[in-house]
């Protein structure tokens, strides 16, 4: 889509504001534009601004750091900094301790070697691909804390009240962030994980038909509708580029608390592998695409007697694979799995030696599920 | 992988710590550490912390957020920072002074309504898939100075001076940051582009090679070496998955500067073209190996009279592939482009009716390259 908005910007953009996700991003904008409101009262209202006094700064970067489109990510962000932000402000107390002991040029040279010690384990950490994928934040506020406690430790003298008072604000910061993002209107990842995971089958499902519909069209028609209905080739790229947002959601939804039909220790990992074998039939159907647009094919004759055996072979396939996408989102086993199951053996049956390999391992990927 | 570490976690960390990334990870995480030393000079050497006061600590924060492993990353961070904080100072001094000339109960409520204005505004900025690629981050600092300034400002007198002293502070984070990233053994996003994109070929050719002469094996040893020989499969793989850390990578080395081959506005956005590209031959190569695995070949006969062209054709193909990246690698016209159209013209003739169409659009896919 990029290369097609590339000589009309704005017209593009404006388009893409209107597309079906606009709703939610309005609400989420909202949202966190009253959380915003929210925390800033505790600064604007004169009687809680002497209790908690100039820190409250920090209740306000938390809102606006820890606040994300999914509920599942404000949560495991604000794990993530109140786990960083203890260990570091605990480490760095340490640090501050162990320096004001030695003394003199001791000192600087115990807080700067701890700082580079302490910063570069913590940054290595980060690195690591695992461990990046759902603690990465929580490494860098670590990073963030202890260096900051560290080093003011070297002149204030108030250290842990310092500290307490942080913790404080950070705290309402994550609390006013977690009632907006849970309580109002709270955009699920396991939802969205859910019913994109359903909504792949059909997607699939429409393009196995659509591929054979283009291809028999053409054997009649020929060049007469060219370029229509490009639309499930669109999906089915979608399909197959899916693996990174699968995982962000899947690591979002990790973190997202018992709610709707998604109990705890939910099987998350699931919905990767099921995206895996999906993304896997996306790419042969791609090329299946490929080889049935290809200039070199059998004669007329030969594809006329193709036709009825293809249509059938398309429809069931794509009939099972609607069920299956069906009973995911339903969650329920598939009611027609008893028929389910012979449809597709006799299918296996029906490939007989006019038909190509090459459509034999659409059945096959379909029956890995 | 996941899947193949799920029992044994530690000695697979371990493993990955191993691994060639591993040398480059250590350097970074030092690189940091070093950045953070420098930064806190500011606070530890005496006669500088009188100059710059208490803000100190807005230097290593910049330092810790903005340290990204890629030069272009920090960069573009540390740009994105300066201008959401510029941008975000202005407007929230503005919005405070609005609100000191209101004066009484109107400046809590002008302030809180302009909160919520620019939180939301902002939020939903950040939600455009367009502008989160690239200025993400800057949104989100704008919302955060915006707030902490705008809500401060009801309190402080001296807002001018906190503002002038933060910005030095983050200069002064931004200077270390930069320094450090690009002058000490930079790691450039574009380096790692332009090699990535040309080992993308050299695995492919591989995996032609792989795939069939697994095929022409199992003709005649059958299940001798089952299992043996699966990497390119994986490499084919990590081709096919590798959209979005291309996409990561060109929009880092965009805000690169001119170093090495690369001058000012190189077409990043070429070597996604090039991608998109191989992610369909790897699609594409991926379904021919399940092809060529199916329970149902043609009679021995047939593939014996098969196994000489295919193997013709198999090695031209992988050599022109192998040709492509080794040209686009060493940034030069294909050296043997004279003789690689006219092998491929000859190579498509060679395609007779014995030739399943499934091959025919590896050729189609290598063509459009």
């Amino acid at each position: 889509s990029r290369r097609r908005c590339h000589y009309s910007y704005f017209p593009c953009l404006i388009k893409e504001m209107g597309s079906k996700m606009d709703t939610r991003r309005v609400i989420h904008s909202m949202k966190l534009g009253l959380a915003l409101v929210f925390v800033s009262l505790v600064y604007l209202i004169n009687s809680m601004f002497k209790q908690v006094g100039e820190n409250a700064m920090w209740a306000i970067m938390t809102v606006v750091v820890m606040f994300e489109f999914h509920a599942g990510g404000t949560l495991g962000k604000g794990i993530n900094r109140g786990i960083g932000t203890v260990l570091g402000g605990v480490l760095g107390c340490l640090a501050a301790i162990l320096g004001d002991e030695i003394g003199g040029i001791g000192k600087p040279v115990i807080i700067a070697f701890s700082l580079f010690l302490f910063g570069a384990a913590a940054t290595y950490c980060r690195l690591i691909p695992r461990m990046k994928k759902r603690y990465d934040y929580g490494f860098m506020i670590f990073i963030l804390t202890f260096s900051l406690v560290a080093v003011s430790g070297v002149r204030a003298e108030n250290v842990l009240e310092t500290a307490r008072d942080r913790l404080a604000n950070i705290g309402i910061g994550f609390a006013v962030s977690v009632f907006v993002s849970l309580l109002i209107c709270p955009f699920w990842a396991s939802n969205e994980l859910h019913y994109s995971t359903a909504s792949k089958f059909d997607k699939l499902a429409n393009c196995i038909q659509g591929c054979l519909d283009e291809y028999l069209k053409m054997s009649s028609e020929k060049e007469n509708e060219a370029g229509n209905g490009k639309g499930y080739v669109q999906d089915c790229k979608s399909v197959l580029n899916s693996k990174s947002s699968d995982e962000l959601l899947a690591n979002n939804a990790k973190w997202e608390p018992w709610h709707g039909k998604f109990g705890f220790y939910y099987p998350w990992e699931q919905y990767l592998v099921v995206g895996e074998h999906l993304r896997e039939l996306a790419a042969t159907l791609l090329s299946l695409k490929a080889c049935l647009q290809s200039p070199k094919q059998p004669p007329t004759m030969k594809r006329q007697m193709l036709k009825d055996p293809c249509e059938s072979f398309a429809l069931s396939i794509g009939w099972a694979m609607k069920e299956l996408g069906e009973s995911i989102e339903k969650m329920e086993l598939c009611p027609s799995k008893v028929s389910l199951t012979p449809k597709l053996q006799s299918l296996k049956l029906q490939m007989n030696p006019p038909f190509s390999s090459c459509k034999m391992e659409v059945l096959e990927t379909d029956e890995n599920l």
